[in-house]
């Protein structure tokens, strides 16, 4: 198994680089495109060739961060210095680019997810962080750069991301401090805020109104289980990408611990998304099923599964969870 | 017109008291119900005689704060060296409770209300708080009390609810600031959250998801309204106090900029909820209509109209808004 390095070692690397290549993980959330664009961007102003590299549409809500940092045009990002995968540490999480990731002559990990292990040349994966980003900003200032406006906003938004608005437990004194400090250099927190939740397509909204429908308890109330059917997408106009914020709607009936949205990706293909309120461990869960992410939040996709069957294995297994 | 005070004043009137009351606003959120009952838990330390005034029962999103504060009982709130509202700076806003508080010898206003004039003999009405309990997080140590893990708690309940967990506006530098000293003295920012904004009732998502599917946007897409019919409630099991949330789940819906709920309380008594995204000011808008509130969180009380006509007369003045 392969050590942690330190800040300092990783900040050396980038700075002896020319060409820098950063991979967030797919299904691009605020940290993971926060966290790679501010690092995109800070390592342009010291002066590098650098692209978050990506290979897929970036979702709705993250894209109006994206000012010319994303990239999957092959020509931009050939023969790397340093390839560098941001918020995440496993090459399933970014499959497509695995080949182009390789290329890079040394490969960096940043992540703060507690389901990865170290993988790489360097790697820095720090689990009390809040968010990626929060590493980000004191890897920032190593390179010799100084956080700016853009910067700050692309930070800020990975915070606010994976903090749930300042509100998981991950959320330290030390990233009210960073949240002040970005504050202090202009950055517009309430419209970033506004870009990244306030702004839902009402068939969104429709879709999420179905889903709590459809919602199940369990476990005696201690479990909320919910699913989305190709019906539902077709009356409501929803997508299946649209449910940010859906299971979390869930987990926040009182009593309820565990919830859980199943979501049909193609035939006997289901996506299984979890959060937890206070004492279930759902990223450890996920890994048992193969997934992985957050004490929180995580998530597993099922293969082999019809909807019924998946939501009966989940229910049997999370009513294990309670015995 | 009589002008604001000093806090630095307030704290010697408060100094010099033995006994205090505390007037929060009817309908109590979080910055009413921490703000009140920390000043009342400083008081105390600082061995005052001291209660938060209610005359309701206390909403179920806010009574897990209350550690003995408040009281409705007339043997313990006699004769008052001073009386304070806050979080509210009109008499029409603690109803009940007005000819208790004119007993006080000397009468404090204690607000962030835009829509709040001082009116009583002192007054500390700071427009620019994100909430009261900030203003309150200032007053305590003038009184020569630290404020410890409970204060801080109270407090913090107050920030969390008045800046939506950090997101409005209104949230500034110093607001952070305050969060991380809060999180330094031990406060469980996560359970209070979990408490505020994870214990819904089954009842209320249904009657959530019934609100949404009866939205209907209006003004081009740029306003939003919905109501609460007393079907809705019989079907669903919701409660017509059960919509913190809702009003802003309509406002996130793209490319809207107002959102608005009406809810019936009694025959021909419609009470109006508004939030607004960004350039649209619902206290202004409020205050035409005889209530008040905040820039973007606002709404009134209309006597007379059946909720077909409100909402016509809504949707009309709302596009008025936008011409």
């Amino acid at each position: 198994m392969k050590k942690n390095n330190s800040l300092d070692e990783i900040a050396a690397a980038l700075k002896k680089a020319d060409t820098v290549l950063l991979f967030p993980h797919i299904s691009m959330d605020g940290d993971a495109m926060g966290a790679s664009s501010a690092l995109c961007a800070a390592l342009r102003k010291a002066g590098k060739t650098a692209y978050v590299v990506v290979e897929e549409k970036l979702p709705d809500m993250v894209a109006f961060l994206d000012r010319g940092y994303c990239t999957e045009d092959p020509k931009l990002t050939a023969r790397p210095d340093v390839c560098v995968c941001v918020d995440c540490g496993e090459y399933k999480r970014f499959p497509k680019r695995k080949t182009l990731f390789r290329t890079g002559a040394l490969s960096v990990c940043i992540d703060h997810h507690k389901t990865t292990e170290p993988f790489l040349d360097l790697n820095f994966i720090k689990e009390d962080a809040a968010a990626t980003a929060e590493i980000v900003y004191e890897l920032i200032p190593l390179l010799g750069v100084e956080i700016d406006e853009e910067i700050g906003s692309l930070i800020y938004a990975g915070i606010v991301t994976d903090t749930g608005k300042f509100q998981y437990s991950n959320t330290t004194r030390k990233t009210h401090l960073i949240a002040a400090e970005l504050l202090a250099l202009g950055v517009r927190a309430s419209d970033i805020s506004i870009m990244l939740y306030q702004n839902e397509r009402m068939e969104k909204l429709l879709l999420g109104a179905r889903i709590f429908d459809d919602a199940r308890l369990f476990a005696d109330g201690r479990a909320v289980i919910s699913c989305i059917t190709e019906k539902m997408l077709k009356e409501t106009g929803g997508r299946l990408d649209e449910t940010d914020g859906v299971t979390e709607s869930l987990r926040d009936i009182r009593g309820v611990e565990v919830a859980c949205l199943l979501k049909e990706k193609t035939a006997h293909t289901i996506k299984v998304s979890l959060r937890s309120k206070k004492d279930v461990d759902v990223a450890a869960f996920s890994e048992k099923n193969g997934g992985g992410g957050h004490t929180k939040a995580a998530g597993f996709t099922l293969n082999g599964y019809s909807v019924e069957d998946a939501k009966n294995m989940i229910i049997q297994q999370i009513e294990e969870l309670f015995l």
